[in-house]
Formats: structure tokens, sequence, C-alpha cells
């Protein structure tokens, strides 16, 4: 019941305070970006000497410097803006995609300072390999770009318990029972967040994407499997151990196809990439870029659209219908293949939507849009998650 | 992204330090009981002379008092228990079901003080009838019990948005868009929270049941409709507005009957009272009580109650994998009419969630346990939430 009750006791020392307005302002400016200090007064509660003071000790740090805004707003003299410089602190995104890995150094205020990325087959999808192949490229980034990072968030396609990276499954990867967490902290010798793909992709949408300044959202991607991440007042909604929902398992045909999960009738069953190659009429086993060629394709012709997606665009609705049922979402963000069906078949799923759901009618209508961050959005989550404790410490 | 930002920078003050102190013990006495000081000292992370401090505040206020436990542990001098007035601070509770109206004057440490209930029928179920009935009632406890109440906590079976205890939609009690929370208020001339009644059943099982010290839970209660309630990380989820989930209406067979709510196939139509009154062969509208006698009748012939609910429990089994996969609880409680169900269907129920549900797999095992607290699940729920800032401001 502890977590019940109000905040920490500790809370209330002078330094505690001083470090607490300390990492709250440098959180805005990590979030939001560059602003000046009367915009930090009014957002942080905190009066002009109080930033003042805290202002000061981050640029004496060279955390922050104090800069002349290039466009000057209105007559008189320009208020300085406060802006972090990026490589004060440095982490290490990666995104173990079915295919691919992608890795970043991302820099204070999310810049990505550099990349690096390489496709996975049968035999360089082992755990073992994944792992080595991260450590090299790691040191590889680190010569060309010359940082360090200081953490390191890692996005996996599976059931991940957050409390310590382990990877309980990761069908589509073979992976069952993989210590990711503690392997990589090992390696890498730094401290190592992983995370479900689909909590990764919420947080980045809330963070840096669709999601802003929506305290109760869900981002919700289809890939081989279906993934959903769910951001309730504002923050990822954990369960216990720290695993998140599998919402790509709720089950909305139960006399449909055997789901690898176990049960049958899964929505990713429905309305994962198998299931749209079947619905355009092309093998499951079709190359993600051919399928996304196709549906642009299909996106120029928006009568076939909706006659051949007509079936998929029913069981996304459904699923949409029972995710802003049980949740109650401010917003529904799609991404991945989702985000790449042609409007006419999204805008058919939005008036399911709103015609059928009950909650949809009581919040005055959820909005059903397109995630702007693409296949970033994983590696920009985990950059994120790896930034949390890294803030707090500056 | 406010929310994103650690706790309120006020929190710093020493005044506020002692008023976040003191709200913090008052409020671990009554979730949890009398205790020593030693033992608030130790789970608030306080040392002795503040917890000193604190309770003799509390005791020359009388909200507190010391004595000598009844049962002496170990020899020596007993230490004192420090024990809340259960008088020092007394709210309404309400609990407006489909058939009922329930009551009660609660006290500090959740004792109940004294009840009133009515039957509902078509006639008295109209908002203005319940709302009279109310406040008259109140009136009637006040003067049996000398007790005032400080707030009012209401549970309604329906769409409730929790910013102003508005109802958006209660189907079975005939109300739409009524302002009851705001109604209510104004009549009783205190400050009255509303919420939807499987919010305040999980809340109840969180503090008072079965989910006593799990941090992630679900509640789900199956009546004339079917509500479910999320605890997650300690408080209750809501999504948008305040709004929170209406876990009945997920989706679970397409092809299935027309709900209410505009949707086909809700879980509710599968599991709900009528549903359960069609598995036992009797009409949809048996009363309850018949329900209840039935089940029982069932529990004593087990091998009757597998075959004649075999489909009802496929049709829970069903439901309860995709909340499970969804929200990766810790603990589900199952209460009202689910609670009745014979032991063989929930051991079959239970059987389906261990083997289908990949999440209920990944942390070891999701236990689903009867509701202790029986029928009056929301009505101590809703007085937690009515007793929320009261606590806070003693």
């Amino acid at each position: 019941m502890t977590t019940q009750l109000p905040g920490p006791a500790s809370g209330t020392r002078p330094d505690d305070a001083r470090r607490h307005n300390r990492a709250a302002l440098v959180r805005r400016l990590h979030v939001d970006g560059p602003c000046t200090r009367a915009t930090l007064a009014g957002e942080l509660g905190l009066n002009r000497s109080t930033i003042k003071a805290v202002v000061d000790g981050l640029a004496a740090a060279g955390i922050v410097t104090e800069a002349i805004p290039t466009r000057r707003s209105g007559a008189g003299r320009p208020s300085l803006l406060v802006v972090p410089d990026p490589q004060a602190a440095v982490v290490l995104t990666v995104d173990v995609r079915v295919d691919q890995v992608a890795m970043a150094m991302v820099g204070i205020g999310g810049q990505i300072l550099g990349r690096h990325s390489w496709n996975l087959h049968r035999s360089t999808r082992l755990p073992g390999e994944v792992i080595t192949h991260v450590a090299e490229s790691a040191q590889l980034l680190r010569d060309e770009l010359a940082v360090t990072e200081q953490a390191v968030g890692v996005s996996v396609p599976g059931v991940v318990r957050r409390d310590d990276g382990l990877v309980r499954e990761a069908p589509n990867l073979g992976w069952r029972d993989v210590e990711l967490g503690t392997r990589l902290a090992a390696v890498l010798g730094r401290p190592v967040q992983v995370a479900n793909d689909a909590e990764a992709g919420a947080l980045a949408e809330h963070l840096r994407g669709a999601g802003r300044d929506v305290a109760d959202m869900v981002y919700l991607a289809g890939d081989v499997g279906v993934g959903g991440g769910v951001i309730s007042a504002g923050a990822p909604l954990r369960g216990t151990g720290g695993y998140v929902g599998e919402l790509g398992h709720m089950i909305v045909r139960p006399d449909g196809r055997d789901c690898f999960c176990g049960a049958s009738g899964c929505w990713e069953t429905e309305v994962g990439e198998p299931a749209l190659g079947r619905a355009l009429g092309l093998p499951e086993d079709t190359p993600r870029g051919v399928l996304v060629a196709e549906l642009r394709a299909l996106a120029a012709d928006p009568d076939r659209a909706e006659r051949q997606l007509a079936g998929f665009a029913g069981w996304m609705g459904i699923g949409l219908i029972t995710v802003v049922n049980m949740l109650a979402p401010g917003l529904v963000v799609l991404g991945d293949l989702f985000g790449a069906l042609p409007p006419t078949v999204l805008d058919r799923v939005r008036a399911d939507v709103e015609r059928r759901s009950l909650v949809s009618r009581a919040v005055g209508g959820t909005p059903v849009v397109v995630s702007p961050l693409g296949r970033d959005g994983a590696l920009i989550g985990a950059a994120e998650l790896a930034f949390e404790p890294v803030l707090e410490a500056l």
C-alpha cells in the first residue's frame, strides 16, 4: 500500500529540493526544447531567483548555455534562451527488430548524433551474435562521434521483464528467457534498460510524436507481430514485475487461427503482417517492402482499397474498439504497417470506433492518428528510457 | 508533459513537509490499522522524533489515542499502539445498484458506523428520486449515529466522468448525462466523488480485500452488466477526462448478440446476468436471488455444474485471457455473480488462463481469486474515494 502514500518524505530536505528543481528543469529542456528563464519559472512553478540559481549551476557545469534567440519576437531586447548542450549527456539506443537492428547515439534534447544498423537473418539472430554486434557497433559510434554514452536503452519485440531486462518470449526472434539486460550491461559496462518495442514506441509518441500533451494514449504497431503500448497519466503503463500488456493478444475471434501464444483468434492473427499479406492476396511471407509498395498502390485506388481491405479493416476496428473501451485513451496512434494503410481504410476504421465504442462516445470521440515518427519510434523511445535516470543525476 | 516531471516543487517547504508526514501517517493508520510508533517510523522512513511530533499533534487534535495492546507480544513492557478514532473523520458512501441503493457512514480505519438501504424499481430509479432519497437517508443516519460526514463517495453502474461526477451512460438504470456529482453536492452541501462501480470495487479490493499489497490488479464483477476496475502501480487506472475503461465491452464474439453499447459480441453479452440465466436454462430476467440459489445447488453437483456451464466458463476464460494479456495484472479478483460461480467452473477458467495466456506464463501464473468483500465492495471503495481528500486535510 506504500504506493498509495504521498511522495517520498525525503523530498523535503533543502539539498533534495535543489536536486529536484535541477532535474525538473533539465527534463523540461530535454523534452520541450530551449526556452527563456521566465518560461521555465512559469512552467515549473518556481520563482526567478530559484531558476537563476539552477540555470547558473547548469551553465557552470557546461550542461546549458544561454543564447540570443535567432528569431526575435516583438520589439525590445530579446530575452536569452536556455539551451541544453546535446553532448552534455549521451545515451545509446538499440532497436532490435525481426529483420534488422538499428542503433543510435542520442544527446540531450533527443538529437540523434549518429546511427548504425544491420540486417538480421536466422543465423545472426542468435542473442550472443546480436550482443556482440551491438558492442562492436557501439565502439564504432563512440570513435566516430567522439562521445561516450552514459546509459543504454534497448527495444525488443517480445515479452520483457522491465525490472532486469529478461526477455521472456520474443517468438519472432526465436528468443526465450534471454537475460538481455544483464548480459548487455556486462559487455557495455553501462546501465541498460530493456523494454518491449511497443512500450518504447508509445513513450516516443508521448514525448516527441503525436501524443505530446496527451496524458492518456495508446500506441498500436503492426509488424510481423502486433504490439501496443499504453501511456496513462503521463507515464508508461506497466503491470506486475514491470511487464507491459500484449495488446496484440486480445482474443477477438475465438474460432479463428491458432496463435503461437497458445490462444486462438488473437488480434495479431487477424491484423499482423501475415494477415495483411493474405488480405492483399499475397503469400503470408511476402517481404515487408513488397507489402508497403502494394499498400501505396492501393492508396491510389480508394475503391479497390476499400474492397480489398474491407475484412482487414473490420478486424482493425474490432481491436481498436476493445482497446478504446478498456483503456479510455485520449488518443490512439497507429505505427509501423498500420500507419501505411490507405487513408480510406483508416477512415473506415475511425468510423467503426466512433459509431460502436461507448467510451469513444462518452469522451466525445477518440482520435485515431498515424505516427509521425515512423520506424524510428521504438529507437527514440528506448533512448528516453535510458535518459530517465541520467537526467535525474545531472 | 508536466505529468512526467518529478513531484511538486512546493513539496519542499518545512510546513509542507509536516503536512505531508501527517497525511502519510494518518493514511497508514487508516488503511493498515493501529501500530506502534516504531512501526510507523520504519514504514514511513521517518525518525522517531518526527513520528513523536506528528503523533502528539494528532493526539492533541483528538484524531488518535495511544493504547496498550490487548494481546501482549513477548515479554517486557508492551509498546503503545497508535489508534485512530473512527469518528475523527466520517464519510458518507452510496452504492447505487440496478436493484437497490446501499448507504453507509464510514469512519477512519474503514469502520462502518451505520447503514441504510432501499430497493429500486422503475419508478424510484429516476435520478431526482434517488437524489432526494439519498439526502433524506443521509439525515436519518446523521441523527441516528450523531455524526456528520465530511465528504461523500458514490458508486454508479455506468460510464462516469470522474472530474465532475457526470454520469454519461448508465444503461441498466436508464440514466444518460445525469450531473449526479454536482446535484448531490448541492443537496448535501459536501464534496462528492462519483465513480464507476467497478473502479470503486477495485479500490476496495486493493485497500481492504484480496488485493492488499498487490500493486497491479484487476477487479471483474458480473452483474446485469459486467464491469472491471484496474489498479496500476497502487492507484486506480483512469483514462482521459477521468473515465475508466469498460472491460465488459471488449468484443469477444464479433458475430455474437448485439449489445446496447452499439457493438456486438461484447464480453458482457456472453457473461452478464442474462447470459448466466440462459446458461442455467432459465429466463434472461430471472431474479438474481434465484440465479444465486441455482448456482449454489450446482456447486453441490460438480459434474452437472461443469456440463451446464462449460460454454459460460469458456467465455469467462476468453475475457480473462484478454484482460491478463492486455494489462499484466499480478492478481485478478472476481466479484458479484462471478464470485458465486461453482468452484469447479472457476477452476476450469483458471486452467484456461494458465494454459493460454502468454502474459500469465511470463509472470509465472496470474492468480484468479474470489472477492472476500462480496456485495460491499463498491460501497467500501466509494468511501475510500471520499476519504482521500479528507485524510490529506486532517
